[in-house]
């Protein structure tokens, strides 16, 4: 069976929503890692859900990766500027 | 003359004043490292600070180190729990 990696996309739940998320990702045998994507705001809540997992529930997970980076997103209605966002990815990776 | 690694404490303000900071704190020429230290909301600023710092002024600026991790604070007036909250560290290096 080949080996999987998950990825779960943060918005604007509370972090327990994704921290559930990332557990249930992770149960799956063949799942060996699970990588947090979010963007702008959202940032803030992936490192929450991310260490709430570490600390409350999965003790033996590693981060094994962080990158930050940035992206062109296309400008709100009545604006005509392409907004920059800052986006973060958090990798957790099973022992 | 030794070299010396900066602190910039991120806190509520737009990100441009931390750009500013990394800047005037990179600009000695015996700096060669600046660490950013957000701590809950201000996370998100600290990823925009790093990425504008980056894309539009210092180009060969390069990302070392990125941890996350979480801090205890004191409860706040009129709660009496502890409360928990995600910190995140940015290291960015001269070439």
């Amino acid at each position: 069976m080949a080996e999987k990696s998950g990825i779960v996309f943060i918005g604007n739940k509370p972090p327990m929503s994704y921290v559930l998320a990332i557990i249930t990702g992770l149960s799956a045998s063949n799942v060996k890692e699970i990588t947090l994507k979010a963007r702008g705001r959202a940032i803030t809540t992936a490192v929450d859900a991310a260490e709430i997992t570490r600390s409350r529930f999965l003790k033996d997970l590693k981060i094994s990766k962080i990158t930050i980076g940035t992206e062109e997103m296309p400008p709100r209605e009545g604006e005509n500027r392409a907004r920059m966002v800052s986006t973060m990815e958090i990798t957790l990776t099973k022992e």
